[in-house]
């Protein structure tokens, strides 16, 4: 077994001073760490019927895509403004100093459908709620979500256990 | 088999008048079409040895990141400019009216890797033959190309012939 959080490659003061980021392409870029995510992502939710794996844009593709294709679910995707081409809805949501927006097509879960939800990273869980909002308006019923790295010292991860959701996070951090 | 032509949507007119796009929503979400779609990919390059797979953001990343996991290859990702945290290489390219520039990290690829490029579509071939480029640059050997649609009646496809790449199409649309 590979340590996943070993294949992290920290990125200091990046996007802005302060901020540690975690650049998740060494992890994709190794053969045996990536496979060893996907399915250990996969494992976790083998139990369960997931009829789609939603995946937020753009590096949330890159884990629910391999997801949803080991899983044989079908995979529906979250996008910035103006990226989808057919009727979409939107839900706003609120970083630190900015409201930003995602976008779903209308048809891309059908009422009573089993979600899973992934995302690469979870931090103040902004993106994520904002992605339950609208899997929720088109009737989809969110039966866990799935993350490579969880940031365990911001809410985001909490806000979702609030809201009765099971996560499995595959890497956490505890602080900066 | 599922007809995978018959799970793509044309919306006539989108992003601009006269363009009529090819939505691959509609076959991500069917999840027979899109484990067909990524095992059909797989399939024509099994034989052969891949070190990774490069994905073209965003949605190239949808169909090379289940590949490189089914055919148990790294990710390598090409991203717009500044999304990347680590030192990067840049290709320019250019579009009707317009040039863009596509970014790799530097350590994405290691001198003499088999790579095999995936992107969503290939049309006019500038983001394909850009990074083409940046493989390249970074000492990797194409040994392949594998695209969901092709428009087959752009260039994009024989321009990649023409630098010797093999190239898988599943779905061809031979005029607009």
């Amino acid at each position: 077994m590979v340590d996943l959080k070993s294949k992290i490659r920290e990125i200091p003061d990046w996007p802005k001073p302060g901020i540690n980021f975690k650049d998740i392409t060494t992890l994709l870029q190794d053969k045996a760490a990536f496979k060893q995510a996907v399915d250990s992502l996969a494992q976790n939710f083998a139990g369960q019927q997931i009829d789609k794996v939603v995946g937020i844009d753009a590096r949330g593709f890159l884990i629910a895509a391999p997801l949803a294709y080991q899983l044989q679910a079908g995979l529906a995707i979250v996008r910035k403004p103006g990226k989808l081409p057919f009727t979409t809805i939107e839900q706003e949501y609120t970083l630190e100093y900015a409201s930003n927006i995602l976008e779903m097509h209308d048809d891309a879960i059908a009422a009573g459908e089993k979600i899973l939800l992934i995302d690469d990273l979870i931090a103040t869980g902004g993106t994520a709620e904002a992605t339950c909002d609208l899997i929720e308006k088109l009737g989809g019923q969110i039966v866990g979500a799935g993350f490579l790295i969880e940031l365990s010292f911001l809410p985001g991860a909490q806000k979702l256990r609030d809201r009765g959701i099971p996560i499995i996070s595959l890497i956490k951090y505890d602080h900066e």
